[in-house]
């Protein structure tokens, strides 16, 4: 079975993030005033194939580990995985 | 009140991925074989000040369609807003 299964990975709460920064400014600059911070991170979808829902979820957190994501300076969330 | 919107940008079904090519073949290569397809987009984080949810969530349509998103090559998805 296929199952793609969604990602979000972002900086860590206390971390500087200079992109959102930027993006922040330049939405004040474009006039809405009332945008109070912005975080940037991305957004990953992996298909894989997998026996198993809950087999399919290991595989992704181990590839979060090894190489989608830096354990120093971002978190990672598995938002969910669908079967195709 | 200050609200949180969770925005997904992600490439176009049917465009060239290049940074979702790349990280696919990084996956196979440490060993994660069953790997079928990656896709990399944003996923923003953005806090306004709004009277509600439902002007939270106008807003930020607004800014996807003006900074955020590339309409030509992105689509954008407002996963979720929640009060602070």
């Amino acid at each position: 079975m296929t199952f793609r299964v969604h990602i979000h990975v972002v900086p860590r709460k206390g971390l500087l993030d200079p992109q959102g920064k930027a993006v922040a400014d330049a939405l004040h600059a474009l006039g809405f005033a009332a945008v109070r911070d912005v975080r940037i991170g991305r957004h990953l979808v992996v298909e894989t194939a997998a026996d198993s829902a809950s087999h399919a979820e290991e595989q992704t957190r181990a590839m979060c580990a090894k190489l989608l994501a830096n354990p120093v300076t971002e978190d990672f969330v598995l938002e969910h995985v669908e079967a195709l």
